[in-house]
């Protein structure tokens, strides 16, 4: 799937830059290089459910039926047999979901008449076909209503939750996985570049983040990977503050965090501002994240475990003026998912594994007055890291451009 | 909050639109008129709660928490007791949740430390001070995962599922909401008729998506109502195409279907185009569908069952050519939610009830051909409808413009 909107201009098309860069790793994302182990992801998953002496599964997570089977629609599940596989969904979705299944994997898409019959006749005589008895089922992604029905139709079988392999699975990013998240943060670094100079006295977070969603759009985003977060002064020590009306002054900080989707990989990123010179105190909050973030990406590696590393960039904020400011939790692991393995965090023992990619995102947010953050995202490696967002950590916004 | 932005042209923030239209909503939709009567809807539910015995209620539906507590954010529940509310959510959104808070509710909102204690004890121990005994839980939006963790932590607690009270009270909307609905069907009203210069030859479903939705925002909507489906050509025939690399062509049928959210309220409308001159099989298609819907639009008034309507416009596609092609139900309720209550099908015999607000968008998909589908949000009255949905049912676009 070609994801870039060229920047040619139509008529009615304005374009607002002259300047017409893609990223380098267009080519590449756009497949040209190994596609995803769509094979190799089902049959690892397939040996945990045998060995675990399970005749089947059912497949509910929209995250894992993408990782699975390329599927990027939406009501569709999926009945996995040590032999065979069955995607379930109706006429709105049928068509997308034969297009997208890689073929290699010979999957069967059956397509359900929601007049006619419910979900769980459908996953009944499927299990009876492939005489399962001992089924699991991904808990986390089936409302209990949704659950019962099920079975209430299919008594004979046993089920047992699925446990989270396919999120320990997605946790390790192979080559073209790492393509795609670098892509969505080179998307992520041009939007933020060119929506940048509107960032300036006057304008309101909703204009600014109109803009900049624009942009993410015209630089090739296929969605945005979660609603923008963007607070204006006191506003911005709301962890989770959207867009209104507040219009931007002189001597406001400013969070600004969000990301870009390409082919269904997330970039995650956060920057924080002040309009024009900041204050002493200012300044000394931009300083202590700036500085825990910088220890945090000194010492990630694999084999680090999400506590420790958290651990580091806590105590630099523990020893700032911020202490009590600072916000819980170091970052994520991105993905398919927006928040995914590993986690980092004080009780987080899980130690990170080579070619997970996270988010390192310390913050101080003081109630009534303000927030700073600063986040990137990053690939562990053996020896540390790579960093994916490239964009400035530049503090001071000039108050006229 | 005010959910127009301006169309002042700032530098660096281009202004596409000489034209500086709002829509005469505006003004009562920003608050100045009755406002969302919140003490009234939780005291139903309560009195619902009561009268079937229970001593409180779990509420998890976002859609749910909006419509009672006036809450746009995440990862927060609800635990409703006969004389007290407390909203259990964590650091990020609770200054959110109680600034969002109708005061005349006065909530109590609960802050829980996500690494100390789990949302299992944070209910139980709320229960116990409610002396609660026999407790609804929302069902439909608690997966069987985090259920099983609250069920766990509260053993004395006798759960039932809380019955679709909410859902129903939702359906028939007052004045307040249908103000932000029509404001919602006039923003996209507005940013179509600003986008359609660019529907012309050589455009890709993508670009157009991308500028249509930048016109949504700045027309004021504060999201999309849902990703914005569109399709050229035979992708016009798939219910549910997203935006892809596909550019228009001279002939090609176009399927345009989306919708923007004011103060949480949703519209969907779908309009359906051909490039330029229409062949005589493409523009019998759209005179199918057309008189579908109008045969609709006619009969739709409270008291009619969704089957019936359904069946008056099926009837209309039966007689057409293209019988084995039209697509199964009518329609649905829309609100905060994009699909609720009632819903247009050949098995629904909820019979519609003044002031609920519904979607008519028969539709026609030929496989490997093309689609066509119509569909405006309606308001339900006495003596039939008022049509919210103000744009243009024109077929053919000029080729070039």
């Amino acid at each position: 799937m070609n994801t870039t909107i060229p920047m040619k201009a139509e008529p009615g098309f304005t374009n607002h830059n002259a300047d017409n860069r893609t990223y380098s790793s267009a080519d590449k994302a756009a497949g040209k290089m190994s596609a995803p182990q769509f094979a190799q992801r089902l049959s690892r998953f397939r040996y945990q459910m045998v060995q675990a002496g399970q005749d089947a599964a059912l497949v509910f997570s929209p995250v894992n039926l993408r990782y699975l089977f390329n599927y990027s629609g939406e009501a569709l599940m999926a009945i996995v047999s040590p032999s065979a596989v069955v995607l379930v969904t109706d006429y709105r979705f049928i068509a997308q979901a034969s297009q997208e299944a890689p073929a290699e994997l010979q999957l069967k898409c059956y397509c359900r008449d929601r007049d006619r019959e419910s979900l769980a006749q459908v996953i009944a005589a499927h299990l009876l076909q492939f005489k399962a008895r001992r089924v699991w089922f991904e808990d986390s992604d089936i409302s209990v209503l949704q659950w019962r029905a099920i079975c209430e139709g299919n008594g004979l079988i046993e089920f047992s939750p699925c446990p989270p392999h396919l999120a320990a699975q997605r946790m390790v990013k192979d080559e073209w996985e790492v393509v795609q998240i670098e892509q969505a943060a080179a998307i992520a670094d041009l939007a933020l570049e060119r929506a940048l100079p509107l960032l300036q006295v006057g304008v309101s977070e909703r204009e600014f983040a109109t803009e900049l969603e624009y942009q993410l759009k015209k630089a090739g985003a296929e969605d945005f990977s979660f609603a923008t977060i963007l607070g204006f002064a006191e506003r911005s020590a709301l962890p989770h503050a959207l867009p209104g009306s507040k219009r931007l002054k002189k001597g406001d900080l400013i969070v600004l965090d969000f990301g870009a989707v390409v082919n269904g990989y997330r970039s995650d990123m956060t920057r924080s501002f002040v309009c024009g010179k900041a204050s002493p105190l200012q300044q000394q909050m931009y300083n202590a994240v700036f500085n825990a973030q910088r220890a945090a990406l000194d010492a990630v590696r694999a084999g680090i475990s999400g506590a420790a590393l958290n651990n580091i960039a806590a105590d630099v904020l523990a020893a700032s003026p911020f202490a009590k400011d600072a916000g819980p939790g170091l970052g994520h692991g991105v993905g398919l998912q927006l928040h995914e393995q590993p986690f980092l965090g004080p009780l987080c023992r899980q130690l990170l594994p080579e070619n997970a990619v996270i988010t390192i995102e310390p913050g101080i947010y003081i109630t009534d007055f303000g927030g700073v953050r600063i986040e990137d995202d990053v690939l562990v490696t053996k020896e540390g890291c790579r960093i994916l967002t490239k964009a400035a950590k530049q503090f001071e916004l000039p108050e006229r451009l």
